[in-house]
C-alpha cells in the first residue's frame, strides 16, 4: 500500500511537472501581437508593458495609473481619403435634403450636395462647421446615437468595399487587447465628435462610451412634455485636437497617460504631455507608409499631417511604426487589398 | 486498502459538505449594508440590486450599463454649515493674503478675510466667483492638486473635530462598496470643482479621478520652458449643477445611469434623467433629519435646498432616506457626535 501511495504521489507530481512545463511552453509561444512583425516597434511595446507590470521592478506602475490614450482617425482606423465622420455628414445631408429645398441654391449646402468638395473646402472652416452643425445638431442625444448607428450598418468604404467599422487596424486591435490584458484602461482621444465615435466604440474597439474623449457641441437638458431629453445645440463646446487633447485628457481622466498613440500633428501635444510624465511611458506614432495595402502620406497630406510629428518623434526617441514593414496585416478580414 | 480509500473519499466529501454548509450560512448572515437599519430604504436598495444583477431575471442589466451616479455635498459627505470647498477657498485666501496687501481694502477680499460672510454673501455670485477664481486658478493642474491634498491633511471641521475626509457618511460608503461588488461603476457627479473632489476621491470613496464629474474652469496646455503644463484659467468652463448634471453625465459617460443619489434641488434633473430610463432603476434622496448626529434641514436651508426635491420624490415614488431612522450610524469613527 505504501508503495502504491508513493507511486500515486509520484504520478501526481509528474503530471503537475509536465503540465506546468507544457503551460510555460504555451505561454512562451503565445504572441499577443501576432500581426506585428518582429522588430524595434514591437519590442518597444512589449518591453514597456513588461517593465510597468513587473511587480517589484523599478518601473512598476500600479494598475489604476495604467492609462493609455489612442487617437482614432489614422491611428486606430483609416482616415483617408477623408475622415469617416465627414463622409457621414455628407450622407446625412443628402438624407435631409428633401426636407430643405432651399439648400439647392444655398452655400455650402449646394456644393456639398453636388459633391463639389473643392468648392466646399475652399469655403474653409466656416463652410465645414455649417455642414457639421446641420447634420450633428438639432436632435436629442439618443436620436443622434441611433442615426449614427444606423448609418454605420450600411455605409461602405469604396476602395476596400467593406463597412467603415471593418477598417480598424488589426495590429492596433491586438495592441488594445494586449494593454487591457495587462490592466491598462484604454481611451480613445479623438479630434472627431465624441458621440459619433461612442456610437461604435464598444462594437469596434471594445471601449465603453465613458472611455471616449472627443470634440463636442453644447447640449441642453430639457423637459419635452414630461419626458426629459438632452438636446444637441448648434454650438461648439470643445475641440479635442492639438492643445485640446491634453486639456481633454486632464478634464475627463484627471490623470496623465503612461502610453499615448497618435499619427499626426493633432496628436503631438498629447504625446508631449505623456512624454513629460515622470513614470516610465511609451509614446508611439503610426506612420502611414503602405500605399498598396492602405495609404502612404505624411507632410503633404490633406488629413493626418505630420509637419512636426516625425521630427519630434526622432528628437525625443519616440517609437515610429512603419506600417509597411511593422505590420504583417492591416485589417482583420481575409484580404487586405481588393 | 480499498476500505482506506473509501474512508478517505468519504472524509473528503464530508469536509466538502460541511465546508459548503458553513459558507452558505456565512453568506446568509453577511450584511453588505450594516449601517442601514432594516426598513423601506434599505429594502429598496437591496431589491433593486438583486433585480438588475439576477441573470435571466426580467430586470437584468448587463455589467457595462450598471452606472450609478452620486452627488457629493450632502449626499456622500457633510455640506453644512457650508460646502467644504468654500472653507478651502477662505483658508487659501488667508494663505495668499500676505502676497496681496491690496486685498485688505478691496472687496470681496476684505469681507472674506475678515470672516464677514454676511457681507460676502450679500455681494452675490459675483463676489463668490471672484473668491473662487483667486484661489482656484492661476496655477498648473498638478500644483492645484497638491495644494488641495495638503489642505485636507490638516484642515478640520469645528463641530465634529475631525478632518473633512472623515465626514463621509458610513452608510453611503457601504452603499458604494455594495454597488461595486455588484459590478456597478460608481461616479461622483458634483456641483463642486472637479479637480477639488478628485484630489480626495480615491482616498475617501475609492473612486478614481476619471469617475468624478464636476464643475470646471477653463484650462490651457502650454509649454513652460520645454516642460508642458496645463494651466488653470480664471474663467468658468462648466457648471455641473441642476440641468448641468444630466448634461455632464451625457458628456462624460455617454450612458444614462440606472441609479442616482442626491439630496437637493441641484440633483433633481439628474434624478429625473435617471428616472426616465427604460431599464429598471433606482432614484434616491438623502433627507437630512438628524440634528443631533448631523444636521436637519430642507426647504429653508442656505445650502442643500429641497424646494422641489421632496415633492417630486413623493410624486414619482423615489426612495427618500430619513437619516435619523434609516441610518444606525452617520460616520465611520467611534463617536458620531462629540
Amino acid at each position: 500500500m505504501r508503495l502504491r501511495i508513493r507511486l500515486t504521489v509520484l504520478f501526481a507530481l509528474t503530471s503537475l511537472f509536465f503540465g506546468l512545463t507544457q503551460t510555460s511552453a504555451l505561454a512562451a509561444k503565445f504572441d499577443p501581437l501576432p500581426s506585428w512583425n518582429e522588430g524595434k516597434s514591437k519590442s518597444a511595446i512589449v518591453d514597456f508593458v513588461k517593465a510597468v507590470t513587473e511587480k517589484d521592478g523599478k518601473d512598476f506602475v500600479p494598475e489604476p495609473e495604467r492609462i493609455a490614450t489612442f487617437d482614432n482617425d489614422g491611428t486606430l482606423w483609416v482616415e483617408q481619403p477623408m475622415y469617416t465622420q465627414l463622409i457621414f455628414a455628407f450622407d446625412r445631408l443628402k438624407a435631409l435634403a428633401p426636407q430643405h429645398p432651399e439648400w439647392k441654391d444655398q452655400e455650402p449646402y449646394k456644393s456639398a450636395l453636388a459633391g463639389d468638395l473643392k468648392a466646399l473646402f475652399a469655403g474653409g472652416d466656416k463652410y465645414l462647421a455649417t455642414i457639421m452643425m446641420s447634420t450633428h445638431a438639432g436632435m436629442s442625444s439618443t436620436e443622434f446615437d441611433q442615426i449614427v448607428k444606423t448609418w454605420f450598418v450600411t455605409a461602405e468604404d469604396g476602395r476596400f468595399e467593406r463597412p467603415y467599422t471593418k477598417l480598424a487596424y488589426q495590429p492596433m486591435l491586438e495592441l488594445l487587447s494586449y494593454l487591457r490584458d495587462n490592466k491598462f484602461k484604454t481611451y480613445i482621444v479623438t479630434g472627431g465628435g465624441i458621440e459619433f465615435v461612442r456610437a461604435i466604440s464598444e462594437r469596434v474597439y471594445d471601449i465603453p462610451p465613458e472611455q471616449v474623449i472627443g470634440s463636442s457641441i453644447k447640449t441642453k437638458f430639457e423637459d419635452d412634455n414630461g419626458k426629459p431629453v438632452i438636446l444637441r445645440l448648434a454650438a461648439i463646446d470643445f475641440i479635442d485636437d492639438g492643445n485640446g487633447k491634453p486639456e481633454g485628457i486632464e478634464k475627463f481622466i484627471g490623470r496623465r497617460p503612461i502610453a499615448a498613440f497618435g499619427n499626426s500633428d493633432g496628436d503631438l501635444e498629447m504625446l508631449q504631455w505623456t512624454d513629460a510624465g515622470v513614470k516610465k511611458h511609451l509614446c508611439l506614432y503610426v506612420h502611414h507608409t503602405d500605399a498598396l495595402r492602405e495609404y502612404a502620406y505624411d507632410r503633404d497630406s490633406k488629413v493626418g499631417r505630420l509637419d512636426h510629428g516625425l521630427d519630434q518623434a526622432k528628437q525625443h526617441g519616440w517609437t515610429v511604426v512603419d506600417m509597411k514593414s511593422d505590420w504583417s496585416r492591416i485589417f482583420s478580414a481575409e484580404s487586405d487589398h481588393r
